[in-house]
């Protein structure tokens, strides 16, 4: 066997090996292929770095002697020796893992250096400033990446000489100043650490590379993997280069370039650049750098020879890049490139313009837009000049995206009452309830002081793509005095005062601050045209109110996938008859309460199937436990009782007697319809009463609507519930289309989101025209942990790897998703072309989207301002799947 | 085609026809075969009955033309015409389903008789009275089961012309009497029903026939099938037989009779009969009849007659007979034969001596014992002449069988102080609570007013196999004054008055009442002897103290299937210590308070092994939610507060902070220790330090114990939980035990309970050494219903069919069940000799250890009583099997 190969010169590599190269690696790899000028080395693989990890901080000895070979050869390459007195060839350390993981691991520059070639550098480069400057460099950087010493150590000493020399700029210090600085750093480094700052560079370099290794599980590291979602990975590799310099004097000098605008996607050469410095420089921004086309003037040479690199690279990768370059006494090196990262319109742009010019497909232009990342593109923004200027007071949950600015309400009631007056409302919440929704409905963003992104708050606001910022905690609400109170600023905000929420980030500012509308046009417009030849998945949309749909419709989607009928029982008047409903002691004190409640469901279906015109219309029927309608303070109890006109221990009783120590497990859903079904009963006598209305020439469009109802069953666990819920449905709907003599074009379907019903889907099927998966409540029953517990656990659970994502974000494809398998394969066993869609908050998950294609569902359906991001992902789904066949 | 049989002749028939023809039906054409005098007759079949009731009360004109063609044979048999007014042929119309439901459906007599037949029966018998008593008899059992009329108002005419006569007894009236009786009858249905009674005998058939077949789904029809747990069936079927009539003077009578004694099993004729009278006589009690052995002196040729037939049928079915006779004129009839009801003892005694009289194998003989019923022998039981006299003050549940005296505590302190000082005591409180666990240890048994069959109490108490009434609501409990109130009665119980309790039908009486103890030895050791010889499923006790598990280990059981930690850390000072590990602020705090609870959960252990030696012992670490350990009430939480030296609101604070919304889907099981690892690293210290101690010399019983401990992971939903949880466990053991230099034979394995668990078991398996499958938390997630909330819909559940039984009573196997095929199949899939068990409270009934079996399970676990019954399943479930194949 031979031997396994640990290090790859750059010849060697190539861009598709970054799993063991790393991006950069794999990067400077093809770029050496493409013959562009790249400072030649070499790399460790990511798996001598997982070897390390597992093997106590120790590798295999044959990847250092590998190491040692790779050396030899750039030292010949490069005609000088690692460590040569007089002439010394100078190294950088550097990671890189397959994913960018910006500034999160460790590099180390100028290796090699030590008291000897630190002369020997001065001598041949004429250069002493420069020479003892890199030195001084390396012993902070390895002091600090290396040996652990706080940077703060070493800038006091910089800052102790300065002040000492009375000069205020580093570049400012003389070759002598720089020497004493080295002593002094040399001197710290001992006092520390004990110990002698390392003279050999073979020392040196090996401490680094064990150094860059460690940095992959450094806390930081650690946690920008959690927060990215960076899974599967093995570890870093490590890039050996030979320096170069950009502060070698007026005709060296560094930059950064994108090939084109990260902002706005235009095709313009950007970037920016700093002569007679080094890379850190431009970074510190001490000195500030020049737009990249300054160059032009400063040196057409160089500046062609980058734009005509940029360009040959660009189009090799077939993507925008971000780069990283060196002029070295006027040669010019590249460092670094790797796809830029863009804004969402950018991203937009860019994949439109790079089909235009027939650099790519437009199955590839889909894949290099993230999905999420449209989510951006579809509210109002605040303006980015104005947000730096604002006066920002508080930050909270980025719960629903979007801006708002408006006055403070504190109750639902001041909210509706204001913004039927035509003012622009924030409503402030400690957290919100189902009784809010009004006020919810009418403010242009919500605030709460609790709750987390899964809260009433933000659930309710995402799906109404109202921008909310929630869990502020750092808010004071005073209902009774009509203020709020930033308690760690002590800044008192007072109803009627102006606020600005930024719901993408979570910020509240004090005052108006400038936003701007989304586009839903021109490039944007192209792309969701493109997933739509693509995709064959139906994107549907979750839509309790005429106007939710009609948002939805303008994103595209095609149809219902969820009504939630509860929402529609909170609303004005209708509560009072939903309470009398509760409250009857008999079936005809039911039905007298459930008459009232008719004419407003039949209005609201009225209003969907309008806005649906043509498509389908999935409606749930009542879901909740009856206890949410009623009231749990004290207080509100004996409101009610009063304005019921019962008795307060009457009500407190019924309370009582709903109470439930599960509520999740309790009595709704098609349970209710099992001991009431008069509710059912009413609930699709306005279904199909308003589906005969508009069918008709509806008395107040004028027009005849295309409507297909699909009526559906939630928490159904047993094939037995729906044929005995069905049966009673059917005979309802049927008596009315004859009486009416008309024919509705209906379906009855269910629920699946009970883990019985999953595994018994072959009996269930049979009485199902229709599954619509409620990940939701699928992934609560399945796991066996409700969304509003799961939080005291779920945050250890995902950082522990037990989940790669919190399941409620993103379908548990494994566990809940082995039984929608199951689930799918037994229901298509009895109904080989059985409708299935999926209708929990996953449907808007671009993840979980590519599973449902996979898992050949026929349509996903999520809030409105997510059908977008649906559309994508399906489209990118069939791309995936075409790619990997 | 031929045509579809709808009628069988008694000749036609036999007893394996049960489906069809019922099984009084299939019993009178088996024992026609037998050459039994048998009143000639014919069955209509149950699908007849079924047809009637899909098509809305019509069933085919075939069946009631091959009726009229059993009739003519009928006539031509006995040499008499229906209807005939000289000489009629008299029938019977009964009912009579596949499966026994005694007096649940109706009957009608002497029907063929009408004005005219009447007057000609009563020449040809020459017994006026006897014939005009007849056809009085006719009409009010028609009148009232095919007409509708309230029996009571036949019985007012005949109260009314019994006062006029100045008579006692009916058999007073004279053959005048009658006739008046019967015109007033025919007056009365002519008022009430507007019709004369018919006169013509194939209407009177027809109406009786149908409506033997609408008391199929009469009210207490369908109520005794659903208590009985009836399923499957069709309808019932009707037999029409010729009279035999007991009434035709000294030389006639009619009984019932056992071949053995249905009490005590003993191998006696058995029985009562009367002479010159009717069934119905026998049956109204206004005549005490004779035991039947007094008919051998009475009539001696009859008596060995009907002694030998007896024989003849018993050896025939093989199995105790309940039968009932007529001798009509000096001759014996048969009219019925079945399977005599028996008790448990009797069919203990029964099936062992049929064995040994070499009629039936000791298989056939097992499966004549009802496993369920076996829990009546166990428990001490009430003296049954003593429960006769004793007075009965209030009814409740049959929470937990047996029978217990004592005198009245209220709270669970005084009974466990009571009880050190030697008294029996019964526990009333208005509902248990964990907290009452020392008490309910130390009662004879516990009385609540609150909570069903699965309230705390009941199934605390069931574990421990003390006798407890549930849910008796007639009581009202005053704790401050020491006393209880009998609400219906106004009868006072103070404290320290005794009482006694039958948990198995929920009696509660006033004073002591005579009370017997339950039999292990003789025949019930030897049917459990025979069980063990057959069955493979090992059978294990769910036991959380070592006399729980001493007492399995009577019961036969073969290890412990799991062992509940958390009941341990309720008693006495641990629930300090436990407190006191919840209210920490950081680990040093939890593992402060952990090490306090160390030594107790150590002798906990030692105990068990100790009681289990030779045997696993499987123990389940920590699985409730902190907040169970703390109080929820005001006052509590004020008082502990004291105790503990922490201010309210900080004992407030940390209350609220650990409330759940749905606690059932909440913080725990193996969830506090992915968080708190530091609870389990106590428990498995205790049990590795208690496993090395036992299995040394133990320096307190001197022995070595053979101890296996299974350390079991409650609440596992993905493999990565396990493999955590594992990895910790296994390194405090192999560090113990190699700091002891000992070996311990342990395994580490998981319950699956979680439907996530199930359908990714392959994943978990590898982690596992052993599942255990919790069917109560498994039935709760799976069909999304917690135990405690399902009790608002689950009765209409089953009343609707969409359950059979409650779930949580025996396994749902459909569903329920399909989750743990998936799980064994998939851990099977990767370890093909996991060892499954099962430890929810299915463990215990007969149809889910039958389940168990099929399934392939290595053992099942139940409480302590239960362990006999599921050794008689696993045994019987073998047999089935092999019976079937």
């Amino acid at each position: 066997m031979s031997e396994k190969k640990y290090v790859y010169s750059f010849q060697e590599g190539n861009k598709e090996m970054k799993e063991i190269l790393g991006g950069k690696g794999a990067n400077l790899a093809e770029m050496s292929a493409l013959g562009i000028n790249v400072p030649p080395g070499f790399t460790i693989t990511t798996e001598v770095c997982d070897l390390y990890h597992q093997n106590n901080k120790v590798y295999p000895s044959e990847a250092l002697e590998q190491v040692d070979e790779k050396l030899a050869e750039l030292e010949r390459n490069m005609g000088k020796k690692f460590g040569d007195p007089v002439d010394p060839l100078l190294v950088s350390v550097r990671s890189g893992a397959a994913s960018s993981m910006p500034g999160m691991m460790d590099t180390i520059l100028n290796l090699g250096l030590n008291d000897q070639s630190a002369l020997g550098l001065a001598q041949k480069t004429g250069n002493p400033r420069f020479a003892f400057d890199s030195y001084r460099r390396l012993i902070q950087m390895f002091g600090n990446v290396v040996l652990g010493i706080d940077s703060a150590e070493f800038e006091e000493i910089l800052e102790n000489v300065k002040d000492t020399k009375g000069v205020q700029f580093d570049t400012d210090l003389t070759a002598d100043d720089l020497k004493e600085l080295i002593r002094r750093y040399k001197e710290k480094v001992l006092e520390i650490k004990g110990l002698d700052f390392p003279q050999d560079p073979k020392e040196q370099l090996k401490l680094a590379i064990n150094a860059v290794f460690d940095s992959w599980n450094n806390y930081r590291a650690i946690r920008y993997r959690e927060i990215n979602n960076i899974r599967g990975l093995i570890g870093t590799a490590v890039n050996i280069q030979a320096m170069v310099f950009g502060n070698l004097g007026e005709e060296s000098g560094t930059g950064v370039c994108f090939t084109r605008n990260p902002s706005t996607g235009e095709n313009e050469f950007y970037g920016e650049y700093l002569m007679n410095a080094q890379g850190e420089d431009v970074v510190a921004g001490i000195r500030t750098p020049q737009p990249v086309n300054a160059l032009k003037e400063q040196n057409p040479v160089i500046y062609q020879e980058l734009v005509d690199i940029c360009k040959k690279v660009e189009d090799h990768y077939r993507d925008m890049q971000d780069m990283e370059f060196t002029i070295q006494n006027g040669r010019l090196f590249i460092l670094q490139t790797r796809n830029g990262k863009r804004t969402a319109a950018a991203a937009v742009r860019i994949a439109v313009e790079l089909v235009n010019e027939g650099k790519l497909t437009r199955e590839e232009a889909l894949l290099k837009i993230e999905a999420e990342q449209l989510d951006k593109l579809l509210h109002k923004q605040i303006d980015p000049v104005a947000k730096q200027q604002a006066e920002e007071i508080a930050q909270g949950l980025p719960a629903s995206p979007g801006a708002a600015v408006g006055q403070v309400v504190f109750t639902a009631q001041e909210a509706y009452d204001k913004a039927q007056q035509g003012l622009d409302v924030i409503l402030v919440r400690l957290e919100t309830s189902p009784e809010d929704i009004d006020g919810m409905h009418s403010a242009k963003g919500i605030l709460t002081a609790r709750g987390g992104m899964t809260s009433h708050a933000a659930v309710v606001a995402r799906g109404m793509g109202t921008c909310c910022v929630a869990g502020c905690a750092d808010i004071d609400i005073n209902e009774k005095n009509k203020q709020l109170t930033i308690k760690s600023k002590g800044v008192v905000v007072k109803e009627g005062d102006f606020i600005t929420l930024d719901g993408s980030d979570g910020r509240v500012y004090l005052g108006k601050v400038t936003t701007r509308d989304p586009e839903m046009s021109g490039d944007f417009a192209t792309i969701m045209n493109w997933t739509d030849e693509i995709r064959t998945l139906g994107v549907r949309t979750n839509a309790d109110t005429p106007h939710d749909a009609q948002v939805a419709r303008k994103f595209g989607a095609e149809g219902i996938g969820l009504c939630r009928t509860e929402h529609m029982f909170f609303e004005g008047d209708r509560i009072k008859a939903v309470r009398e409903m509760i409250l009857a002691v008999d079936i005809e004190g039911r039905q007298k309460a459930l008459a009232k409640l008719l004419p407003y469901q039949k209005e609201d279906f009225i209003g969907l199937f309008h806005a649906m015109d043509g498509f389908g219309v999935t409606i749930r029927l009542l879901d909740p436990p009856l206890h949410e309608f009623l009231p749990t303070e004290e207080k509100d109890i004996y409101d009610l009782a009063r304005e019921m006109e019962v008795d307060a221990g009457t009500l407190k009783a019924k309370i009582a007697e709903l109470h439930e120590f599960n509520p999740m497990l309790g009595h709704r859903g098609c349970r209710l319809a099992i001991t009431y079904p008069e509710i059912y009963d009413m609930q699709v006598t306005a279904i199909i009463e308003a589906a005969l209305e508009v069918s008709q020439d509806c008395p107040k469009c004028g027009r005849k609507t295309e409507v297909k109802p699909e009526i559906m069953i939630p928490l159904i666990g047993t094939a037995k519930e729906l044929e005995i819920i069905k049966k009673r449905v059917v005979e309802i709907i049927e008596q009315k289309l004859q009486a009416a003599d008309s024919k509705i074009n209906y379906k009855i379907g269910t629920m699946i989101e009970v883990p019985r019903a999953a595994v018994t889907a072959d009996e269930i099927a049979k009485q199902a025209d229709f599954f619509s998966f409620g990940t939701n409540d699928l992934t609560q029953l399945g796991a066996g942990f409700s969304r509003d517990d799961a939080g005291k656990f779920l945050k250890e659970y995902v950082s522990q790897g037990i989940y790669d994502i919190d399941p409620f974000q993103s379908l548990d494809q494994r566990g809940i998703g082995e039984l929608i398998r199951i689930a799918v394969r037994k229901g298509r066993s009895v109904k080989p072309d059985l409708k299935i869609g999926i209708c929990g908050e996953h449907g808007g998950d671009p993840a979980s989207v590519e599973f449902c294609y996979r898992e050949g569902f026929t349509y996903v359906s999520c809030s409105p301002f997510r059908v977008p991001i649906a559309r994508l992902a399906a489209a990118q789904a069939v791309i995936k799947e075409k790619t990997t066949k």
